[in-house]
């Protein structure tokens, strides 16, 4: 299994912006004003910026580690992995 | 449209954990050595997250605006309201 | 709990539409020369589909057993029923 | 693209299988006297099917069109493929 190096900074802003979309959900239920639907539409874009980052690490599972390794018994397991991915999330 | 009032504790000890788990995906790609699929299971427990909020915010409304109301016309409306929100997020 | 009645045209039609993609995957498999990814679009059309009929469903029950009823406990059976769904659905 | 063979047995047997749960949705409308929450566990059942046979697709995809090719071009456009599916399913 591969580790992500440093150099992955668009993941590190797709992180960074979910954390300004939770931070300012939780503002919203301070102010003790919000309207449920609003709230809701933030809750949505949350799982929808989360959706996002996971479709990016699947992208980078799949050419790290099916596509990429020269050989064929790495990338079969690096597959198998990915549709044990798939099975769970695809729900 | 109701107001989500400060009584809602439930709903912000929910956001709070979804900051806490957020927070600690930026910590996993911060460290430069995370596995794209460990980083993958936190990203999808933000999203299960978001959608749990989701279904409470929803309930709330459907209690406050579709159930309670005396006037049927109001109830109507607050149905109406949920039918789009259905709509836009059970994709 | 009501009963969906024959009047209920929109809904007949959607499941014929439905029944009618189905078919359509499976001449598709049986041609033996079927594309993966064009067989998958028409797979996430039959998700899309049956989506789509969820919606609808939920939307009726909506109007009939938590807007509709004149006995506010019965609104709420109603409400509690559709939060239970939407737990079980919306992941 | 490669092209599902007849030896696909299991992905006929699923689809044989979501064609007698639309079917089955089918008399359950017919009947006229179906209960609304009712119909909506068949009409999960489909989608869930349906997300179902998406899964095993995408294998088959993983596995013949990224895993297996002994050129790297054709692993890495097949990767990309996969990629575009998942961004467009995976919502």
């Amino acid at each position: 299994m591969g580790h992500l190096n440093h150099a992955d900074k668009s993941l590190k802003q797709r992180v960074a912006r979910l954390k300004g979309q939770v931070l300012a959900l939780e503002r919203a239920l301070d102010g003790g004003q919000a309207d449920c639907l609003d709230v809701l539409t933030q809750a949505a874009a949350v799982r929808g910026a989360a959706q996002g980052l996971m479709v990016q690490l699947m992208a980078h599972h799949l050419r790290a580690h099916v596509a990429a390794p020269e050989d064929a018994g790495q990338r079969d397991s690096g597959a198998e992995e990915m549709t044990a991915v798939l099975a769970r999330y695809l729900k």
